[in-house]
């Protein structure tokens, strides 16, 4: 199974495909998009699409995970952050890929087994988890990493516990 | 000139066409494109998508005006408004368009004179400046038309005020 994680954002969007097999996982692309803040939103948005659109058609990802996001604190980056989550969506969906979501929290929960868990532990156990020798740079990636492996860890319980849905994904994306 | 206005949203996405030639003002189009809230966020950013590329794809408006929001209030909606707005704006700018985004505080400042109407004023000005018998219906398709009306009165002044930009447009874009 080949997950691919995004950590949605305009200046900057973590990505992270991990393949698991026979009960190994390995990191098989990771990285950041960045877009200049030089130019329009608009521009940027395009730009980050035509990128998103060669990952996801070079890695034939089954799922993409992307990072469900809240606003409470910077309205501006939260505004471009909801723009680059969509475009992602979009791309994903578009490729025929399932799309899940999950929170920080949910990501920290599965990675560390710890909910508050700080950014450091997390990238930390990312390293561990993909037997890497060093923590993925940038943290952009490695918390793109993270989500693979939070949909990786979660989802075999996701589908036990909804024996009943059409399937547990479609549970998972939020309506 | 055709100016499109598009007031983001998932749920429901407004969307007002006008044409101004020799002074005149005319609606050309306006309404609401919904997507079913029982759907998964990314299959409904994907059905967006297509109605608005259906839609700047038959209009071909020489501007999309995109409200620009902020997140004050409701998390939940406002992930979904960035969304969709990433959404409309991709698609504009994919097709060739030039956007421009204004705020809800220029739209009314400038279709009424006054930065805090309310939203009823707002409408009943849209009618009057576009010589329609009744306020627009539904609510979504009028503060679309509002979005462009706000567009062609601002234009020609961003214009005559920025003389050395490269685009007047350009610089009303978001940075």
């Amino acid at each position: 199974m080949f997950v691919l994680g995004i950590d949605p954002g305009l200046s900057r969007c973590g990505y992270g495909c991990v393949r698991s097999e026979s009960g190994r996982t390995v990191a098989i692309a990771a990285g950041v998009i960045t877009t200049p803040i030089t130019e329009t939103v608009p521009s940027r948005l395009a730009s980050l699409r035509e990128e998103l659109h060669s990952l996801v058609s070079e890695l034939h990802p089954d799922v993409v995970v992307v990072e469900r996001v809240f606003f409470q604190t910077n309205a501006r980056t939260a505004m471009s952050v909801g723009q680059a989550s969509g475009v992602a969506m979009l791309t994903a969906v578009e490729l025929g890929c399932e799309v899940v979501e999950y929170t920080s929290n949910e990501v920290k929960l599965a990675v560390t087994g710890f909910g508050a868990a700080s950014k450091d532990q997390v990238q930390r156990m990312v390293a561990r988890l993909l037997n890497l020798d060093a923590v993925p740079e940038p943290p952009d990636a490695a918390d793109a990493l993270a989500l693979a492996l939070c949909h990786l860890s979660t989802a075999p319980w996701a589908r036990l516990a909804r024996p009943a849905a059409p399937g547990p994904t479609a549970e998972l994306a939020s309506p």
